[in-house]
């Protein structure tokens, strides 16, 4: 019996999720839940994950939320590449990156984006995202800097968690950076291979990746 | 030859690692930092950590930076009860504790201590930290109502990860509430055991452990 993968269109721990399962072979239910109905406070979907939140997944009896912790237990079930390595030394790696995009890079995307994304964005919307960018630099550069001489942030032949806990970040700023009110900022990030060139051919690869496009967020593509 | 651990007083994330170390019975030398005298961002730091940040772990020529990974790699190292669990399935439980508390738990007490704990506590500073107790017992409420009938956080027979990433943040948040800026706030978090005893067994468990002592905050001593 295949797992079911509970997510939202757009939110990135469970693109995370999803892309894990791609990559990792995990065949699985899809289970979209619509943000905009309320659907991840509904009861049937309190009843998996009493905080309302996704990605959540469900394997038989077993409920795991987290995306973090969700792709670990894909890792179990998989027969693609392992998403945490194949040693106790490659998983402290995948975690120290993982730990670090959860922690710093998902902060200073948020410091850029949220300003810009907003329904109805501030009058000083840019200002503020445009006060946030040396942070947001300093951490892509250290993504740069990782991914020099190698294809995989935290090293080794095929993508693991860390890739996937950053990717959704990366596209999550570069559709803000094309947002109306991002207009005459000069955010540097878009398009993204002028300024982080192996970041956008990483960006790339994790694109190229069979089942990528059934992991895009679907509300994404109408603009 | 032993690892060396890079902390500093008061920081949560530093704690989660001695408490780790000294839980899983893994020889350390213990390098404490000045944070008031900038040593986390002089020269001789910054060569084992270019982000400037504690806790960070030499183990001979590795260094291992995040809280979270350096507690993994401890994991590999001593001989006390295991960190992160024994099999996959248990390992999957902790890192989906590590990850609402690094998220969830955190912010809701950075919310209610950051106005409180500010050098000169801005003049509604016990409004804000009232404003932000609703996530903050949120977050305590599911703590307590995982304690139920288990005396650690991912349930086992010895506190894992999950336990010590938690910890520090509990005695941050009473050591906030017994400050002058949050007199008068009925912030119903000290004494814990009043209204969550449950989690006031589980911080009397991990403060009666052999080698607690050596992890406490040398500076929160003096008051």
């Amino acid at each position: 019996m295949s797992v079911e993968i509970y997510w939202g269109s757009g939110s990135p721990y469970a693109w995370r999720v999803l892309l894990a399962a791609e990559a990792r072979g995990v065949p699985y239910e899809s289970r979209l839940l619509s943000f905009s109905a309320k659907e991840h406070r509904a009861p049937a979907f309190l009843a998996i994950n009493p905080r309302g939140k996704v990605p959540a997944l469900k394997d038989g009896d077993r409920i795991v939320t987290e995306s973090l912790a969700i792709m670990h237990h894909l890792d179990g079930l998989g027969s693609g590449p392992a998403l945490f390595g194949a040693t106790a030394e490659e998983r402290t790696r995948v975690l120290e990156w993982c730990s670090r995009i959860m922690s710093d890079l998902e902060a200073a995307v948020y410091g850029v984006c949220r300003p810009l994304m907003a329904a109805k964005p501030e009058a000083d919307a840019a200002a503020k995202a445009e006060a946030a960018l040396p942070a947001l630099h300093r951490e892509l550069g250290e993504l740069e800097a990782a991914l020099a001489g190698q294809d995989w942030l935290a090293g080794g032949p095929a993508p693991s968690a860390a890739d996937f806990a950053a990717l959704p970040f990366i596209k999550y700023l570069e559709r803000a950076a094309g947002k109306e009110a991002a207009r005459g900022l000069d955010h540097g990030v878009e398009p993204l291979a002028a300024r982080y060139p192996r970041l956008a051919a990483w960006v790339a690869r994790i694109e190229a990746m069979p089942g990528y496009e059934r992991t895009y967020p679907p509300h994404w593509r109408a603009g």
